[in-house]
């Protein structure tokens, strides 16, 4: 029976064999080699919070029951410090399965999404797989061009913006004034994600406090930065109740795991333990901006765990990704000109750091050096 | 800002709020009491394999990783234990978000799919979820009518047909050929998803060989139910290599947690724990059996871990829910007639049963005398 007798619908069919990121276990076995720096997924570099490690430890005891589909303790516990009703928040498993719950809400085909071109490719990924119009309007000044999407929204009359900010991969963010105003000139029907992972990274004046008289911004935010438990796949969406409930529609209720809500339940009653991360990702963070200064690199502003250090030009940040994977070091760069001109590092332990100060000389070098003959 | 200028699909709008199951917590919580006795969902009462135990403690140490999205180790011990091809495995945060995948691939309006009235209902949530057309038929003799989906499948020209062996709510089972028949008599072009949650449990002549020639089968499998482990989320679809693919196209591919991931392969090479516990729950099984014959009810032949106590009339049944309710014992039972004469009892440890045991006389003769009134 060949493929074509499946009766799988013409959208299904018309999508490409693809997966948003490859992880760095698959190119770990196409190299052969096991990486010794992983920096390239801005997974946290420091753990979780010992309250949550030990949250976890003892949900493991009872983890032939079901999580609560309503995650009703952890949602209560989010609401409580947001200052919004349980009914305003839903969990996930991960911002990537809240992206598609949102996504298939409004997307189908005709339908116009703007995103930016070079940002999270897990959205763009939910948008195609739902047969949307995906359109894509260029970063400005490495950060993403909020009149550009504005516009984009308008001209094509977009029922879904998306704008993470900070933003991933070039680490930049807009002040919460810039946003507010962006918000207000959004077209009436149109939806925005504003999407929240590295919120907790990011300078005070970066963040917007939580309005939900607005039904058409819907913030995530996740446990898989800060608080390290990426592992775990949990985070959440915070927008209106009408908007929860039409998530609750089609969202897959038994999908977070007992051990995830307890951790993550856990780790927000630690909000030290994310404090002292988020003050070493800062140290982090200048470490490498004086790394590169020093190797004559560009270090873009981040409000996030990791850097986008800039090499001029896409040629020679291919070459320094790659010359990076020969000394075992994984980093991830963006796929786009002009943003390509970076390689994205995330912050690791002070030893991680320094094992990359250390090597990154040396790969560019090489990198350089064979460009000149 | 009203809820109508949301801009929602026509589709998500004609949804209702509904969840396919509520979770025994809400109906503690409702209730302002805890279960005494959580028999109701079908959950391992005998835990998780020591050395699934074990990998799962260590595998929290990197929590702060993502999960390897290709799932690549367990999904190759799955492979070679079942004699497929690694390429033949899908994972997926348990049988509910395969559903979904495999749902979407074929449903769409105006498309048809089949299942049986009083079958795994999250299976309808995403078929109407995706705004498919659902047709029912009826069990019989307590059992799916296999006839009975192939004519409905031909007469609406369905293109996806789901069906649980052995089967819940009942737990009833077809042998291999019965099964093997089935699919030979569907449609060319249509899809069945054969869910295979309680395998483990079902006697050796209801287990069908994998046999991949065939593409329109799409078997789910979970580490759910033998292998306790429903609070971590991870079941697999093993189909041929383009349904694999289809799915992939659409998979929310980092959704599987480390942890499960890490268990499962535990869990995987112990099979003298999954024995263990299919043992005890042919134990069990029999004590309820025996327990319901004294009480002079039904208790039908089960293949599962759980056995459907038949009361005779579904008014005595949603009483024996209420009165066992009352006396803080949790089960379920089939939403429609006829199988709502059944109250489903999910087989408990030694001391659960014989708790159990203690309280379903009581429960039932609290019920009848009321209805002598």
């Amino acid at each position: 029976m060949s493929h074509s007798r499946l009766p799988f619908t013409p959208l299904l069919e018309s999508l490409p064999a693809t997966i948003p990121f490859v992880g760095p276990e698959a190119i770990e076995r196409r190299r052969g080699r096991p990486f010794a720096l992983r920096l390239g997924a801005n997974e946290s570099a420091f753990g979780v919070s010992p309250r949550a490690a030990v949250a976890m430890r003892e949900a493991l005891e009872h983890l032939a029951w079901y999580g609560d589909p309503e995650g009703h303790d952890l949602r209560g516990a989010l609401a409580e410090r947001l200052g919004v009703g349980t009914d305003s928040v839903c969990l996930g498993a991960g911002i990537d399965e809240l992206l598609g719950v949102v996504v298939r809400m409004v997307a189908e085909p005709g339908v116009a999404v703007i995103s930016s071109r070079g940002a999270y490719p897990t959205f763009n990924y939910h948008v195609n797989g739902h047969g949307a119009d995906l359109h894509l309007v260029p970063y400005r000044d490495d950060r993403i061009d909020l009149d550009a999407l504005v516009e984009a929204a308008h001209a094509r009359r977009a029922r879904l913006v998306f704008l993470a900010n900070p933003d991933n991969p070039m680490g930049g963010w807009h002040d919460a004034n810039a946003v507010r105003a962006f918000v207000s000139r959004l077209p009436e029907r149109c939806l925005l994600i504003l999407d929240e992972a590295y919120i907790e990274f990011a300078p005070p004046e970066a963040r917007w406090d939580i309005d939900l008289a607005d039904p058409r911004v819907i913030r995530t935010r996740t446990f898989s930065k800060a608080h390290g438990m990426a592992g775990a796949r949990i985070a959440y969406a915070v927008a209106a109740p009408e908007v929860v409930v039409g998530m609750s529609k089609i969202r897959n209720h038994f999908g977070v795991n007992r051990v995830a809500q307890a951790g993550a339940l856990a780790s927000l009653e630690d909000p030290d333990f994310v404090a002292s991360v988020v003050a070493e990702v800062e140290r982090g963070r200048a470490e490498y901006a004086a790394l590169a200064a020093g190797l004559g690199l560009g270090a873009l502003p981040s409000a996030t765990n990791f850097v986008a250090l800039d090499t001029g030009d896409g040629e020679r940040a291919r070459a320094l990704l790659g010359a990076l994977e020969a000394r075992d070091v994984f980093v991830r760069m963006p796929g786009v000109a002009p943003l390509d001109r970076c390689i994205r590092v995330t912050v690791g332990t002070a030893e991680e750091r320094a094992a990359f100060a250390r090597v990154l000389p040396q790969a560019l070098a090489a990198v350089d050096s064979a460009r000149r003959v």
